[in-house]
């Protein structure tokens, strides 16, 4: 994935290798049972894994076959801004082009020795339930879009202000010294100020109740406000956010390569990786204001070029 | 909790505070629509904010009602091995109780202003469907101790063979060191030999890939073996860690009070802050034999004492 990097008054262009994100569809005996966000590899060891810990399967003889369905394959895509493979090789090169596609398809189907003594009654505790078709990552972010507009915020947030953004979170985070467990999520204006955090065990439920806080104060959708994640930035917590109307996305981790390109398609800025005086940002950049521009637009307003 | 920590040759025994965990359902018009592990407290917000992140709110004017229903309050309870309170209230300290059943109920229902003009359909992309009654942490644990039986297993771990075992984690991960965006789950013997280790986006899946790995390896159940988990621990990865049979869960980070309490009614053996020479253990100390016990244990068969 393309990124630019920031530290301190440094800026730079590079490519960034990100944890590959795709849904996974399982089937038993042709019936959608679970829809998971996973990293593509190892999909008929997650499947078998699922109905092992869902109580359905005990032994390897439960399982006739699990079949991987090359259903929603498709070539890997290059982004606008990635360079072209210079190798002479008409296919995306490896070293750029994300996982996607190329590791198969994303539907298992996993088919019984017993089909008909299994309940399948007991998956319901966990279960996600399944969408129509095209389970891929590009049909996922599609949904998405079309559920919610793309973001057209023209705000503006200095790079300063977001290196300050970990400390004021982990200053304000009173549970997470007690316990070390929980995610935080954290609303900020675009001059650092603290206006919502919200901590909980799940990383997506704590976003949820900072979207839940803003909309019972009637501040929805959030704009000219910058997000800030205590962990990774997944798919999901990128589309939480658009939901939400969040203009910029930081997240002290890393960003997933799903979250990245679906925050590119939506408008919206991701940053990873904010740490110290450092940042990576993977989508939105015009957002964001480096030392480096900033300094360049005072000496000319100085009148010193 | 009641807590044994070790540092190095040093054991004692305390109480640490533990990130809560709890079961939430979440109601629309009456009907279930989702089920979610979170941390107590903000139950309202954290509904509406689903409810707008999943596309079915779009502002405060949209919802008449947020009830919070007190439907699953039970006192808080003190564990075995914890000390009674000596300050003479008969009300369980705070100071030692877990927060279940103090921060009300964990059920929370939404009325809508319009209902008829809401897509409830719209929920099932990511929705957890409900099991039946029951949403409070003691009805989980409960719930699932019936469908799986407890550990057994009398097999011990050496503490300098815990402590390695994250070193040993981080040098196979090959995926991390490139992305830094995934979980990893690993499975070790006794000795602490590498067995399995899959990385993902998602925890749940990492230890979903190692169990389908084991199923289909045929070394259902895992007795006599570790698992490592990156992150934290959570009720969903002990559950999934019963399911296979794995005597000892050990993690990098903080795990939930609700993974803990569930780690000490299955039997299992729960780590928590395995880092350098130090750890915690919320569970099943007797399968975790520290420097001091062996010191001890040594210098008897020497006869100097």
């Amino acid at each position: 994935m393309p990124v630019r990097r920031l530290h301190g008054a440094a800026e730079s262009e590079d490519h960034d290798f990100l944890a590959a994100e795709e849904p996974l569809e399982i089937r038993v005996e042709g019936h959608s049972v679970a829809v998971v966000m996973r990293t593509p590899g190892e999909d008929q060891e997650l499947a078998a894994g699922f109905l092992v810990t869902e109580g359905l399967v005990r032994a390897a003889s439960d399982v006739l076959e699990i079949s991987h369905q090359a259903h929603c394959w498709f070539p890997a895509r290059r982004g606008q801004d990635q360079p072209a493979p210079t190798n002479g090789r008409s296919r995306p090169s490896r070293r750029f082009g994300p996982k996607v596609g190329m590791t198969g398809g994303n539907v298992v189907d996993v088919r019984l020795r017993s089909p008909k003594s299994m309940d399948l009654k007991k998956l319901t505790r966990h279960v996600f339930t399944s969408s129509s078709c095209g389970i891929c990552g590009k049909a996922s972010i599609e949904a998405v879009r079309q559920q919610f507009p793309g973001i057209a915020d023209a705000c503006e947030a200095e790079a300063t202000v977001l290196w300050k953004l970990p400390r004021l979170l982990e200053a304000a985070q009173e549970t997470f010294r007690w316990t070390g467990g929980l995610h935080a999520c954290a609303l900020f204006d675009l001059t650092g100020r603290l206006l919502a955090l919200r901590e909980d065990v799940g990383r997506h439920n704590a976003l949820d109740k900072v979207v839940g806080w803003a909309l019972l104060q009637r501040r929805l959708p959030l704009q000219g406000q910058i997000l800030l994640l205590s962990g990774r930035a997944s798919f999901e917590m990128l589309q939480k956010a658009l939901a939400a109307g969040i203009p910029i996305v930081a997240a002290v981790s890393a960003p997933s390569s799903l979250a990245a390109e679906f925050a590119r398609q939506s408008g919206q800025t991701l940053v990873g990786f904010l740490r110290g005086e450092r940042m990576n940002i993977y989508a939105g950049a015009q957002r964001v204001r480096g030392q480096m521009r900033r300094e360049d637009a005072s000496q000319i307003t100085a009148g010193s070029i």
